[in-house]
């Protein structure tokens, strides 16, 4: 296949204008109709930093940096739009590779009701792929900030966490005594995480007052809450929902489970604030998401996040996962 | 500077919230009061192929990175919005280099009136940059497609060809006999393109019919709107505006000037399309807006780019610059 014919095949896969995209690609730029409200995210997926070729398949690589992408999009409540992606391939990535990639970064954006209307194809020393996506709202009370929490608000997050940090561990070699499923299972979150928009926006429409996704880690993630809420977050470690497998891994490797799943990142669950008078309601919205909610804490008013251990006093020196 | 202190610089050179955009840097995504139409283009820009570390500063790969997608959007006659920025970086990129380019981005959004509402900085093992603008429109009829170009219409272009393609020649080695002040000024117009936003704007609201932007040269470009318009578009070579010093240049490499003129690429010039009636009011617009325009030739019936020799002849095979 000529890079010229690849450029061809991957640009059929954006979508046709249809519905809200009046102009799709084939024209200087895509028309979309605009909802009163754009929310907009810019995020870049680089082999070696985000992925490494060796551990993860084309359709791993596309599906996760169009789900990386997503994710900021659920953590603020809106509505499907459309996706624009950039594929910057070097030369030994093979035809059918890119096209996976791609078909791969199509599938997920089309199953999260998003439009593939975009995209760029270009040469490049390493593979780098950014994904912007534009999700709408009709008004400022759809969606959710990460500084609206309040004191007395509940923390607590969506699904259950130490999952992908678990898989990484197990594709950089399986821990001795950890069972192949085990293993493959894991591997297959940090590979194939599935970012949690239709949770985000049950959330938001129930009430959560601040969220964030977790791409770094409960003791990054959060803490970036409590900065922007002026609140503090007393999160305690005891009542972090563990996945599957994580403590067989953690356990493994010398490591306690609670605190991989702190700090583990790219777990792509949605940690958020909800005022008490509606945490029955959150609980309830998360369920029928499909994405039950743990509630991990309280919200305080001295500044800051606060971790704490089983015997009530406080963890420091934790922190996420930095991947970037 | 460390890493995360690099990326907060950058991250500061985000335009905070206010004027449309409600949401700015620091949550998990933008949020911009929408005009009822998006017009979106994403562009990326890799070192090595569309730039070069040797011959062109940090400041010249951030310029030119924003230019070229910004271009995207002149050629719809897009109203200005947000620019969203994305660096991917090696470890040999310079903290200052890195300021320098996002400087750079951040400077000319603003000149044209565009908001650098979010960015994504990541480690990389190549330097590779894509940018994401956002225009906006009130209605269809504000702007321009490639496919809406009639028989009889004129085809014109703004500005003058070929300084970008001049300029890239002079930056791989000044061709004998020409001026140094010459080498400067052309590769100047290579490294820091001017994006037209203002002329397309002024030229979809004074008619005209068809317009893209010249990435690739005349050759190449004018192919995409007659084949958008299922016209023939019939273009003399010798009415090319042939920019000052790229005869000196041409000659020195023994090349024709008009050739390079409608082969070479990246002078983010804009070709359209005008019915006739329209056209005094299309060449006053441009005026105004600083780009004075030049008539090229005719849209006909039959399809596809002519290009018409001193001779009257059809010139055969010539094609336009493809960068990547």
């Amino acid at each position: 296949m000529t890079e010229l014919g690849l450029i061809a095949a991957i640009k059929e896969m954006l979508g046709p204008a249809g519905g809200r995209v009046l102009v799709g690609p084939g024209d200087d730029a895509a028309v979309v109709r605009a909802h009163p409200l754009a929310v907009t995210s810019i995020d870049t997926a680089a082999e070696g930093v985000h992925f490494d070729r060796a551990t993860h398949s084309a359709t791993d690589i596309g599906h996760k940096a169009m789900a990386s992408a997503l994710s900021d999009l659920a953590a603020m409540g809106a509505q499907p739009g459309e996706a624009y992606a950039s594929l910057a391939m070097p030369g030994d990535l093979g035809g059918d590779e890119a096209l996976a990639l791609a078909a791969a970064m199509a599938d997920l954006a089309a199953a999260e009701g998003f439009t593939l209307a975009g995209g760029d194809v270009v040469t490049a020393r390493s593979l780098v792929i950014t994904v912007t996506v534009v999700g709408w709202a009709d008004s400022e009370q759809e969606l959710v900030r990460r500084s609206g929490a309040r004191p007395g608000d509940v923390v607590a997050v969506t699904g259950a966490l130490g999952a992908s940090s678990a898989g990484l561990l197990c594709l950089e070699g399986a821990p001795a005594g950890v069972e192949q499923d085990t293993a493959d299972r894991l591997a297959a979150h940090h590979r194939r995480p599935q970012p949690r928009l239709a949770a985000g926006r049950a959330l938001a429409g129930a009430g959560a007052s601040a969220m964030i996704d977790l791409s770094d880690g409960v003791a990054t993630d959060a803490a970036h809450i409590a900065t922007a809420s002026g609140v503090g977050l007393a999160v305690e470690l005891a009542a972090l929902p563990v996945a599957d497998g994580v403590t067989e891994v953690a356990r493994a490797v010398g490591r306690d489970p609670r605190v991989l799943a702190a700090t583990g990142g790219e777990d792509y669950e949605l940690l958020f604030c909800a005022p008490p008078a509606r945490w029955a309601d959150v609980q309830e919205a998360g369920r029928r998401a499909g994405a039950p909610v743990t509630r991990l804490g309280v919200a305080e008013g001295a500044a800051g996040l606060r971790l704490v251990g089983a015997d009530g006093r406080a963890i420091e020196g934790l922190r996420g996962y930095e991947h970037g």
